[in-house]
């Protein structure tokens, strides 16, 4: 059985199959770990040695972003999947104008992979670096004490740009989802980046998606990131996760708050599989900021779950939930700001 | 042994005693399950099918409120509990002069119970719809992933007053708390609702509580909701509970954190129980918003934990907690001004 | 074998060192528990009463802080460890001129060590008054429930001065942490206290730490707590924790999120153990607050981790993460406001 995802990931046309890189492309189904399944595909052993390119450039729109090739930058930047055991080797180019780096949550890398210009690991403008992230298997240390492995929905970012916890480059969409398998994890069809950036889902215009679109019965993957400078409340309509390592309850003992609102703040990040419309159907599912201003400025987004016909009961692509949206940029806000929220084609 | 929490409700004779719904009124006890008890009462398998009507309302102090009834709307608005497999038919009434809505977390919907504008789902002044809700017990998928039930601590709100996110339903009030049972959930005495809704406690009067009411002994059950635009922090003086699904520890492995504080942001939701005064004794128990100055405007109630003989030691009714209380009508929130930080010099 | 702990405590010469005070000096190896190991020291049973004293004081730049001696106290005030089963009698004494009190988080204690005015459980300014806390160990109660221990990572904070929830005396410094071990529970090499306490980390000066010490292969353990007005969320390069109760996973099947940020608000408290440059090796690894303008401001501190050599590589102590530190009394806080909060009807 192959994995659905990859040709999945194509034919959605996503901006998440254009830039995803999975470094463990071969994968095989019925291999069940712990948490594993019986007829889902899932994650193999790791231990491979990766190498990768990755460019910060500036897009024509004026924002930042990283890509696997030259003029193919996004925000947020590509998807960079591996297996627990895993090394990778990063080649990071600068193209800016301006010092930028490479910082990374949850893998271990040492002191020069740092990113940060106190440990001397950003690159000039025009400069090249090589990052080395390393992952590790879950395990019982000499002492006796448990080790956890690398497995998680991490991500990375610039640390430099800007200020020197790099809150230029952030502001600017040097970011991007990470996630590490552990062997046996369930596999999805699809995987999804949701950044909340400032007042912004990944940079986008406010009341301007992203959309997310999914036939039931897919097994989609979200990964939620968060930066910049206000706490969000991430809610999913029709859909809940469980609030642990993988989104999914290990098994009728796993304790895990089962859940469809989330606080988060800045860096943090999680993750979790969905089966779209399972138990409710398709539908253009909302999801947005619950905090109240946020959701009513723009932060929502739709979760499109198409029957098999490709339908969704009740939808117009140009329903209410766009109100009074404009493709504009988005302006700043009037005073009593919270959120500062800011164009990012200003900057 | 019959299920002291009907009793004790109507005994207490508090908000919830008036408004709560159990949808499951024939408890059994000593039939526990996973997480169950010997001796305690627990909660039934569901399956049931159950009807309800409610009402959204203008209360006469202006405020928005929910209800069974017509003319008895509260706020919160009443608790539905309902058990895992249960499909609960609300026919709802929107006797406001503006369209509402009934949109619910956790459970499960078809697009057209979502309750927002987009989906078609609110409803006119003067108008009716019936809204479905299911939940499901937990249950492993064909593909062998383990798909989690419908157990929480949830709730509903409006969707569309104001904004077509329900940004003025929710801080007139239109918001409730649903709890969904797994069979051999342990049941409470008394379940009390607290809403954290921008800066009031259950839009009541800054310093103006609620309280709640128990003896020492009582199994006494909190559901903490959050609405509006502030994130919080939920703190309980004397008590603690488990930071996973029931707020209670399933046994000695279950590795979750055991907290008597709490972040929370707009729209999260969990619950607990506690045994009231268990190795602390009676007392006028605090709990609060622990963000210092939005204690010190009054996000603050008591929870008053009786001896046997109705005492409690060291409380004067109208003590300094309840300084500048008035319970007049809340106005609406003025130069939304969270928390200017004051300088304590001042005070 | 003996505790590594003590003597790198006094070698280390950190304020940990001279503040921290364990009640159970006697440790032993090897008595692994359910979460224990086979080599590593860890807690032995509790169940001691045990006498301290503590002062509150005005420091000489005009902090306030908890010391066991007088003349002694610091900003955080020091660390109270015990074992669950162990019962504190805290004489406490207010040299402030104001009154001031002791209020406990996770402990139990009778409402006359509640230590608010509502309780009369305060201290008027020169007078004294003995604060009891209990804990217990986890276990069944005659009901068949679990009750949990008391074990967690907790704080003890001033709930008076300045408004009746301590808002003055909590913004000047009077706050400190609180381990409760079960038996088992692995012993740390050294424990070091942060606090986010509005915009400062243990009330120091922006830019200025602190910073922590250790050599590769130390277990050093957190105890993170926050305080004030703000939300925060914490992170440390190079590192990482499980999300229960001890930040340690328990095992293969601890299905808790592994992270290296977690969001946090006022009276929020979590700890956990890293073993020093575990995978990743020596360096100036990073703490701060991810608030991008919170970190920019200054809420940076380094966690020190040195080769057996001492050397700790490409670092400079005077590096740009002290650029415009200065050890000056901290002036009261300016106007990082929080977000003020919008009408919806005005949108």
């Amino acid at each position: 059985m192959d994995r659905r995802g990859f040709n999945r990931r194509v034919l959605l046309g996503g901006a998440a199959a254009a830039t995803s890189s999975s470094l463990a492309p071969s994968r095989a189904a019925g291999a069940a770990g712990a948490a594993g399944a019986a007829g889902a595909a899932t994650a193999p052993a790791g231990g491979q040695v990766r190498h990768l390119r990755l460019y910060a450039e500036k897009l024509p729109d004026g924002r930042f972003g990283y890509g696997f090739e030259k003029g193919r930058a996004t925000v947020p930047g590509p998807l960079i999947e591996v297996d627990e055991g895993d090394t990778v080797h990063i080649e990071f180019e600068n193209t800016l104008d301006v010092p930028a780096s490479l910082h990374v949550h949850g893998l271990d890398y040492e002191i020069s992979s740092d990113g940060t210009a106190m440990n001397h690991s950003d690159v000039a403008p025009g400069g090249s670096r090589t990052y080395t992230w390393r992952t590790h298997v879950p395990g019982r240390r000499a002492d006796g004490t448990w080790r956890s492995g690398s497995a998680g929905y991490w991500h990375y970012h610039d640390h430099v740009v800007g200020t020197e916890h790099g809150t230029g480059g952030i502001r600017k969409g040097l970011y991007g989802p990470v996630v590490v398998r552990r062997k046996g994890d369930v596999l999805p069809d699809a995987t999804h980046t949701i950044v909340f950036n400032d007042m912004t889902i990944n940079n986008e215009p406010a009341h301007g998606g992203p959309d997310f679109e999914a036939t039931v019965g897919d097994r989609v993957e979200f990964v939620m990131i968060t930066h910049g400078e206000y706490y969000h409340t991430f809610h999913l309509h029709g859909h809940r996760w469980a609030d642990n390592r993988t989104g999914t309850l290990t098994g009728p003992d796993d304790p895990s708050r089962v859940v469809d609102n989330k606080i988060v703040g800045p860096a943090d990040s999680f993750g979790f599989q969905v089966v779209a419309g399972e138990g409710v159907g398709a539908g253009a599912w909302m999801y947005h900021c619950h905090v109240q201003s946020h959701s009513d400025m723009g932060m929502v987004g739709l979760f499109l779950v198409r029957r098999p016909d490709g339908t969704i009961p009740g939808y117009e692509p140009h329903g209410p939930h766009e109100a009074g949206a404009s493709h504009e940029p988005l302006a700043p806000l009037a005073s009593p700001a919270p959120p500062a929220p800011r164009d990012p084609h200003e900057h």
